[in-house]
């Protein structure tokens, strides 16, 4: 039986699945990346732990024929090379080449965010729609489109980098190297930034929140953040409505431009669901160029969770759908 | 002969062209739109009196087989009805029964940005590209996504109303009834404005604007104020730098998310030329995420001018390449 192998790089640790073709997981593996995970050798390093352990446990008859990788960095058309990553060190980095020399494997590399739209239009949240358009909020803002089974690439593999397109002149200082960013105000980071912000003020409305970090351990978290607006903390329902409305800002935006019918919400921080998303839904209504004379697409969460992007990265490495 | 129609619908007139083939003008008219141009009623008879007076003088054995009608708004995906229009009062107008029954011809509604990027793609500044988005800088900003050989029209047929992107919060109201809208900072209009508001200011530095205006009966416009910059007007000279600033943050955004390989910036205030473009590419090279790792777009001018409207109208009625 032949599989495929699907890996998920983050920003700590590096996962692996082995994928058969209808999008189901077999096995899975991970490990954290020790030291400086931005330091491509380590991370190099730990993906070839990861695909050797799952081949090793593989079962009699079965048999590994291709590696996909989805990396949260801006990979070349051609998929090989990590061009450049705005939370990661690598520049120009020739992914492809080096673990391929080292694992006697097909391998293709591609954006983690084209992964995630990939899996969860095949097998997830958007399956049986034309085209779609993949938002994953993590530590950033990943983005995909999907447009009658093709992944859009652009001319040289680099579209869907919404997270960088300014929403605020002078704004928020952001990781890619320029002010005002989409993802500096909808994102993992920016929740954590914001939340910061109010505990360090010493605003009264952050007491609870401020109470939780010390529970803790003293670390301030996305996560926690969202924990706390479940547990009905107003403050953390205030930050995440504060968040989904700079989502639905840059989703009527990229309606105006793109036009799609879906937005697909992943990624961890969508974790905190309709906290998040009712707020996006309600500024996407109030934002849409032309609304009332227009239909208007759907915004629903991703399916698939932290699966998506393995799942994904496996299937593209079969399928090679987006070739530009 | 088999011709084709091709029709422009501005704010102001309605032009048509009798078109070839191959793109080329064999004859043409156009009609002002007398009192509001902004009643589809006047538009509609305005549109009939130009294509009888160009059926009316066909040379014997030539015979119009279609009409193509481009409209500064926005179409539904089967190209029959004007869904909305910023700068005019249509409102689900369904333009292309109510012609086709007066007419008795085939006719298809598109998009004035789609028309005119067909037109420039086909015969214009990006022949030979295999993708460009085009930006028309007119009232407002028009936007038009041509990838391999199809007009992308997302969905529902509204993508590329890129002027409608919100690039300030809270910032200057748009026709469209939002607010921040590129177009608001990067069209003829707000070329007006800036011009308008810097005379009103009193600022020494609009002496010599305002002594044109004078000269030219009161009127300030798009032209004059780039009129006037090529005259070497340094007042001029910086509003149309703003502006092209302005197109270059933009620009980048779109970058961002679409990875084009190519920008056509045509429009009427593109007329401008360098003293637009220039300060738009360095802004995009300041701008554009991951600079310095990636490939950059080119920007560059439209060469069709005025005619890119019809002959992409006519063209994209002969060759409907862009059904969803």
């Amino acid at each position: 039986m032949n599989l495929t192998l699907g890996i998920d790089i983050g920003g700590t640790k590096v996962a692996g699945a082995v994928v058969s073709r209808d999008g189901r997981i077999l096995d899975r593996a991970r490990a954290m990346t020790p030291g400086s995970s931005t330091d491509p050798a380590v991370v190099e390093d730990t993906i070839i732990e990861v695909v050797h352990q799952l081949q090793d446990r593989l079962p009699d008859g079965c048999c590994i024929r291709e590696v996909g990788i989805g990396a949260a960095g801006w990979v070349s058309s051609d998929r090989s090379t990590v061009l450049f990553a705005p939370h990661l060190s690598w520049r120009e980095e020739p992914l492809r080449d080096r673990l391929q020399s080292r694992l006697d494997l097909p391998l293709t590399v591609d954006n983690d965010a084209n992964t995630a739209a990939w899996a969860e239009w095949r097998f997830g949240a958007a399956r049986g729609e034309e085209d779609l358009v993949m938002i994953t909020l993590g530590t950033g803002i990943g983005g995909a489109i999907v447009r009658q089974g093709r992944i859009e690439r652009g001319r040289w593999g680099l579209a869907g980098e919404f997270g960088h397109m300014q929403v605020v002149p002078d704004g928020q200082r952001c990781e890619c190297g320029n002010r005002g960013c989409w993802e500096q105000y909808a994102s993992g980071n920016a929740l954590v930034r914001e939340a910061q912000s109010l505990i360090t003020s010493g605003s009264p409305t952050a007491i609870d929140l401020a109470a939780r970090i010390t529970g803790e351990g003293g670390t301030l978290s996305g996560p926690l953040v969202t924990e706390a607006a479940r547990a009905g903390d107003p403050t953390a329902i205030e930050l995440l409505t504060e968040m989904g409305h700079w989502l639905g800002v840059g989703l009527a935006n990229l309606a105006a431009a793109l036009d799609p019918g879906l937005f697909v919400i992943g990624g961890g921080v969508s974790t905190a669901g309709e906290l998040l998303l009712e707020p996006a839904r309600e500024m996407f209504r109030r934002r849409l160029p032309g609304r009332g004379y227009r239909p208007m697409a759907s915004i629903i969460a991703a399916e698939l969770g932290n699966d998506a992007g393995m799942i994904g990265a496996a299937l593209l490495a079969l399928d090679d759908p987006g070739a530009n």
